[in-house]
């Protein structure tokens, strides 16, 4: 049984990981008969969000790991305890969270870093040449762990899509229910949220994606 | 297009609406056509439950509707905005948010209340006679709410069915795969985490309780 780590950011798409994103891709990965474990960084989140109203709560603190443990149902990891011998593969799903916590692109676009026990994480799979599929917005984070001209989407928003160009990815528009595969890096990725207008539109990406991802690995 | 209520009770397993049971919802819902609308109380949750270390933070105080809103991306009202005549039907998700935010099953058992704005929004979609669907635990509510001898499922759970059976209820065992049926009340339930050992097996029963409410819809 191929066993896929899956990377959270928190759980709530203003501040963490898009919980819709996040759901559908444990239901593919266990509907393709895949087994599943969650990771996330235990850091503190960017911020918290009050996702009735969309405000901050500028009082309000809360940990990256800990919040994530919300969608895992307790079963998860700090990224620091991963073995990547166990593992096959890794799916980010997207949400704020993934541009606020995993990097910052929420704040410096292009000039944006990834923390570092995230760009740890991420980069263990790259070197291993395992493959990993990057949802939503998490895509933004492909230039700067993939060499020169690594190609992925966050649909067809184009002042995202300038971003990644500028840190020397190789954008390509996609439509909801589409992936763009780079094929020489083992690299998916599909826009999810950031075009979907409900959760059946979301889903089929998403499905498109683990199946790929899995099929890279077999 | 049917339109569907869904009753959250937070965001989280421990101390909300369980998250995956949550989200396969609203993708069957959606999948089937049905559009929705989440809603839960404008009330304070029993408290806080850390998901990593399953600890209570005692300190910690967060609101239901405000974290339900994490589940429902920010699209979600107060129980106490319902036009009922605007909805077909209501399900509700299970996790220990429905038997301690929604109810206090958690604490009294048998001898357990409902909140009162909830016990008010359910009632109106009963006396309209409108289908309701309960998922996991949240049966336990079915013979506080309806006349005695009203037929669901938490499973095959020794104590907990005997406690519904108690309160007047009809429990009926049942897999995680089944939906149980009470025809004359439109009511059904399915045990989706009380059994389930992966989201596979909750979304099997989840997609067929969800595919009957919509036909009692029709």
């Amino acid at each position: 049984m191929k066993k896929i780590a899956v990377l959270l950011s928190g759980t709530g798409v203003f501040d963490g990981s898009e919980i819709h994103e996040a759901v559908l891709t444990l239901l593919c990965l266990t509907q393709a008969g895949a087994s599943y474990q969650c990771f996330a960084p235990d850091i503190e989140q960017m911020h918290v969000v009050n996702h009735l109203t969309g405000e901050v709560n500028v009082d309000d603190k809360r940990n990256v790991l800990v919040e994530s443990a919300r969608i895992a149902r307790g079963d998860i990891k700090a990224t620091t305890e991963l073995e990547i011998e166990k593992f096959d593969a890794l799916v980010i799903p997207g949400g704020f969270g993934a541009a606020k916590n995993l990097c910052n692109f929420a704040v410096n676009g292009s000039d944006c870093d990834l923390a570092p026990e995230v760009e740890i994480f991420i980069n263990e799979f790259i070197e291993a040449k395992k493959p990993v599929g990057f949802i939503c917005i998490s895509p933004v984070m492909i230039p700067k762990l993939y060499n020169a001209g690594a190609r992925g989407t966050i649909g067809h928003d184009s002042e995202t899509a300038h971003a990644f160009n500028l840190m020397g990815g190789q954008h390509v528009d996609a439509n909801v229910e589409q992936i763009v595969v780079d094929e020489a890096n083992k690299l998916v990725s599909t826009p999810a949220y950031m075009l979907a207008e409900n959760i059946a539109q979301a889903h089929i990406g998403i499905e498109k994606l683990v199946n790929k991802i899995l099929e890279f690995t077999a």
